[in-house]
């Protein structure tokens, strides 16, 4: 079994390099929703909804989010709606595009959730409907809602606010995950990482995407608890993140943006950290950081490289 | 000043017409919500949308429901989640077809409510945004719902179960307006009636179109005292609705499916009827019932039928 702590666009792509060369139905994704975001009524939730799409194959390849092949009917009616929402309303905000075919997703979410289901169970839901045979658990079905201190601005926002309304283009002084002390793991999340035979933390933003998740009492124990099988792939490359502002918000935080930086980050909880062959020269640095260091290519332009680093970071967590 | 009680397509004609002939600021539209329903956790006003986009020319004329040049996205992708949605749920639910650009129009209602916002509000908004100057006024701001009993199936359901998923073809032994003992008349609408120089019945269904309209505390009596004043517009026209299942229903429900069994039904509250000219040799009729009985063509085929027929409306009330 092998367990995998998720957040979006990097974490679905190793995903489905991992499902190439492991069953599918051995294969648990642990995703972050300090992400979800209540728009329009909806509850969204980027990061499962990535994992669910890249899956099923259906993503749009070229945003690295949302599906292919997608109209924009709906957000493109509610435009006529923000010109005549009163103020102090939030109603047709149409900062956050949501596709025609994605809303339906929502829509089912939302309902299921006002049914009663808990996230896991309409993940369980979704992720059949689109045929996945790997396993999606939400970190939590509690709300946990990851929340940014603008250094300028003075305010604190939400991660949507500030990823995708100021296109995070703002500098963040302090992070921090609402609600999470009282939050609970999803059913299934502390047996899956229990009971993997490698735990591995996807190349995601290390303090927005998994921060969340090793936050949920009890992750980051179960996690450390295992840590001699646990692989991390480094999102950052060369000092930089291939995509978002991981480097940028490490930076900000007071972290070296820098494999080194990340191997600081998860040392405590991982044995192993796997680094683009571009930063093969501070593998000696990762090292002295208490992980050990595996040079591979990370950056997975397609299935066949995808592919490739899931057996390296498969192969990483048996040998060790 | 004009005030016009109405259901869905017919009474969105009418006005269409209305507004060709006096000018829209006069008019006030108040309109059944006992057929509006929640699907997908979306509060959905069939009657007030379809008087919108018809005012606001973006009607589907062919449907007569619904926006023209709509597409389907998001009801297509919703099929995907009915095939998994667990049994007793009613997510996903595609009988009640939804358009993309449509959808937009409930989620902002959705929101705006769950904001607090009054259904009076938010019309006035939607209205506003699709540029209508006439007003719409929900017949209430409270929560009205149109259950039928299916003689048959021996079950009561919903207008839109009855009318959309059952293609209202099953017999009908009961109709009751749910909630309406405890509603009050939206803000406006006893004054529109009170003020009115003609209050205008349009040719909408009897039963459950201008019959839950009536039924709001107030209401019926408001138009009662102005009946002298109150032209209505016969919606069976030789024995048969243009559209939709009123002449049935009023046979289910004991009444005459003739003009004679609508003037039965409205020469309580309204002085004068129009019947359509296919219905000429039954004015005297009309006129024992004790209403003055006003023969024109009734059919809107388009604007010019629409503005005639709103001519003769207005001058049946004026010289009443």
């Amino acid at each position: 079994m092998i367990t995998v702590l998720a957040g979006g666009v990097g974490a679905a792509r190793l995903l489905a390099g991992l499902v190439q060369v492991v069953d599918p139905a051995e294969l648990t994704a642990v995703v972050n929703t300090g992400d979800d975001v209540r728009l329009h009524g909806l509850h969204i939730s980027p990061d499962l909804d990535t994992v669910t799409y890249t899956l099923a194959r259906a993503i749009n390849a070229e945003t690295g989010w949302g599906l292919d092949g997608e109209t924009w009917a709906t957000m493109g009616a509610l435009a006529r709606y923000e010109a005549v929402r009163p103020p102090g309303s939030t109603a047709a905000v149409t900062w956050f595009n949501l596709g025609d075919k994605d809303i339906a997703t929502h829509l089912y979410r939302t309902h299921r959730l006002a049914e009663g289901a808990t996230l896991s169970q309409v993940t369980a839901e979704v992720t059949a409907a689109w045929g996945l045979r790997l396993r999606v658990l939400p970190m939590t079905d509690d709300r946990v809602e990851t929340r940014l201190h603008l250094r300028d601005e003075g305010i604190e926002v939400g991660f949507q606010e500030y990823f995708v309304q100021r296109r995070h283009a703002v500098a963040v002084d302090a992070v921090r995950f609402a609600g999470v002390e009282a939050a609970r793991p999803a059913p299934g999340v502390l047996e899956a990482v229990g009971g993997a035979d490698v735990v591995v933390i996807a190349p995601s933003n290390p303090i927005v995407s998994i921060g969340p998740v090793l936050a949920v009492p009890g992750v980051r124990d179960a996690v450390a608890a295992r840590r001699e099988r646990v692989v991390a792939v480094s999102p950052i490359i060369a000092g930089a993140a291939l995509k978002g502002p991981a480097d940028r918000l490490m930076a900000e935080l007071g972290m070296e943006p820098s494999v080194v930086g990340v191997a600081r980050a998860y040392a405590p909880v991982a044995g192993t950290l796997v680094v683009d062959e571009a930063d093969a020269a501070l593998a000696g640095a990762v090292e002295a950081e208490g992980m050990r260091c595996v040079v591979a290519p990370t950056v997975m332009h397609g299935p066949p490289e995808a592919a490739a680093l899931g057996g390296v970071v498969l192969g990483a967590g048996r040998a060790a």
